[in-house]
C-alpha cells in the first residue's frame, strides 16, 4: 500500500508539474497529498486480481484519488462543513482562500475525467469511455453529490435520519465510489463487475460505519479532523441508531460479507480481504 | 437557433427527470434554463458542416452548456465574482444558498462528462473519449479554471494586465471552450480539426472583446447582469487597452478572419458566419 501511494504521489506530481505556476495548481498539488490512499489501492489490487495491467491503472488510481480530493476540498468550505482541519493540515481554504478552493476542487473533478480519458489510462476507447461514465454516474446528481445533498437537507430537517435513509445517503455519499474503485480493475480487464461489485457496496457501507464509530471515539489528533462533529450537531449516525456495539457488530459482518463475496479469487485477493479489515480497524 | 435552444432545453429536461427530487437537481435545472446558448449551436452547426449526425450533436451540445453553466453557478459565488444577478434572474446562491450552488456547480460538470461519454452520443468509443479528453484539458486547470486563476490573481495585482497577459486570461477563461465547441462536429465526424480551430480562436477573442465593449455600453437591464463591473473595479480590459474604437475595430478584425477561416465549407457555413457576426453585434 505504502509503495503505491508512492506512485500515486509521483504520477501526480508529473501530472501537475505539466500545468502553470499559479495558487490554484499548487492548492490541487497540497490537496492531492496524502491521506490513506484507499480508493487508488482497491482501483490497483482489483485490476491485479483481474489480470489487467497494473502498472498502467495508476491512471484510473489517480482519477478517483483526484476526484475525492475534489470532493473534500469543496465539503471543507464555509458554506458546506466548514472544516479547518484535513490529514491534520489547514484545509484548503484556510491555507489559500474560499474562492481558490472552489476552483482547486473544480479543477480537481476536471483531472480525474482527463486522467481516465487519457489514451495512457488503457488502449481501448471503450474501457476509458465506460471508466468516464461510470465515474460520473457515481460521482454526480445522482451518486456523490445526491449523497452530499441528503446530508445538507438532513441538517436542518426536523426528525432525524431513519436507518434506512442513512444508508441511502451513505451509498451516494461515500460508497459509489468505493465500489467504482473495486471495480475499476474488472472494467480494465473487460471482466465481470458483479463480484467486486458485492465486495465495494459491502466494504463502502463498513467504511462508513467505521467513520461512525470514530467520530466518537477517536479523537481530532489521531484523526487529523475534527471529532465529534455528528454527535454535537445531534445528526442521526449508524451509532446513534444502531448503538455503538450495535454499529461495530454490523462493521464486522459487513467485512465479512465482503471478504466472502471474493471466494472466487481464492488467496489471490488476500489484500482486498486485508483492505476490508483495515477499514475496520483504522484509527483514523 | 431557436429551434436548438429548445432541442437542448428539452434534453436537460429529460435527462435531469432521471435525478431525484432535490433543491440541488432544481439548481441544476435552473442553471441550465435560458442563456444564449451560442456555445450549443456552435457544436450542432459544425457538426452539420462537417457531415456529422446532427440529431446526436444534442450530447456534446448539451454537455457543453452543463460545463459553461457550472462556471456561471461558480463565478457568481460571493466568494468569486459575488453577483446577485445572472439572465435577468437571481443567482443560484440568492435563490437558494452557497451550498447548494457549490454541489450544483460540482454535478454540472460531472453532467457535462457524463453525458459525452454515454453511447448514445456517438456509436465510436474513439470519438466519446476524444470529446471528453479534449473538454477536460479545455476547462481543468491549463484550460478554463487557468484563465479564472489569473483573472482573480489580476484583481489584486498592483499592475493591470497587458495586452498579451488578458488574451491568455481569456483564451483560457473562454476562448478554450467556445473553440472546443466549434471544433466539436469535427471530432464527430471524425474530420481534420484544423479550420473550426482558427475559427473558433478568432470567434472566442472577438466575443471577449465584445463582452468587456458591452461592459461599457450596455446596461444591467439588457445584459441581465451587472453592467460596468469591470471598469468599476479598476481592471484592465481590450476597452481600457485598446480604446472603445479600438476594441470595436479589432473584434471586427476577427470576425471577418472567423469568417475567411470557413472557406472551405463554403455557402454551407453561412451559419457559422452569421454566428460569429451575432457575437459582436449582440446586446447581450
Amino acid at each position: 500500500m505504502k509503495d503505491w501511494s508512492a506512485a500515486v504521489d509521483q504520477q501526480f506530481e508529473h501530472v501537475l508539474s505539466g500545468f502553470a505556476d499559479v495558487p490554484v495548481v499548487h492548492a490541487m498539488r497540497y490537496a492531492t497529498t496524502g491521506g490513506k490512499r484507499l480508493r487508488a489501492f482497491l482501483v490497483r489490487e482489483s485490476a491485479r486480481v483481474c489480470g489487467a495491467d497494473v502498472a498502467r491503472s495508476i491512471w484510473p488510481a489517480c482519477a478517483i484519488e483526484a476526484l475525492h480530493a475534489y470532493s473534500l476540498v469543496h465539503d471543507d468550505l464555509p458554506c458546506m462543513d466548514d472544516d479547518d482541519l484535513r490529514r491534520g493540515q489547514p484545509t484548503v481554504h484556510v491555507k489559500w482562500d474560499d474562492a481558490t478552493a472552489v476552483l482547486c476542487g473544480d479543477a480537481l473533478q476536471t483531472l480525474a475525467f482527463e486522467m481516465i480519458s487519457d489514451p495512457l489510462c488503457h488502449d481501448d476507447a471503450e474501457v476509458r469511455s465506460a471508466l468516464a461514465l461510470s465515474l460520473a454516474k457515481a460521482s454526480g446528481g445522482a451518486g456523490m453529490v445526491y449523497g452530499q445533498a441528503l446530508d445538507i437537507a438532513a441538517e436542518t430537517a426536523e426528525v432525524p435520519l431513519t436507518l434506512e435513509q442513512i444508508i441511502e445517503l451513505q451509498n451516494g455519499k461515500t460508497g459509489a465510489l468505493i465500489t467504482w474503485s473495486a471495480t475499476a480493475g474488472a472494467r480494465l480487464a473487460g471482466a465481470d463487475l458483479r463480484t467486486l461489485t458485492q465486495y465495494g457496496d459491502a466494504l463502502g457501507l463498513a467504511f462508513q460505519i467505521a467513520d461512525d464509530i470514530l467520530d466518537v471515539e477517536g479523537d481530532a489528533a489521531t484523526l487529523g479532523k475534527a471529532a465529534q462533529k455528528d454527535a454535537d450537531a445531534g445528526k442521526a449516525t449508524f451509532v446513534s441508531l444502531l448503538g455503538l456495539d450495535g454499529a461495530k457488530r454490523r462493521a464486522e459482518t459487513l467485512v465479512e460479507s465482503a471478504c466472502d463475496a471474493l471466494s472466487s479469487y481464492g488467496d489471490d485477493a488476500n489484500l482486498l480481504r486485508a483492505t476490508a479489515r483495515f477499514v475496520v480497524e483504522r484509527r483514523s
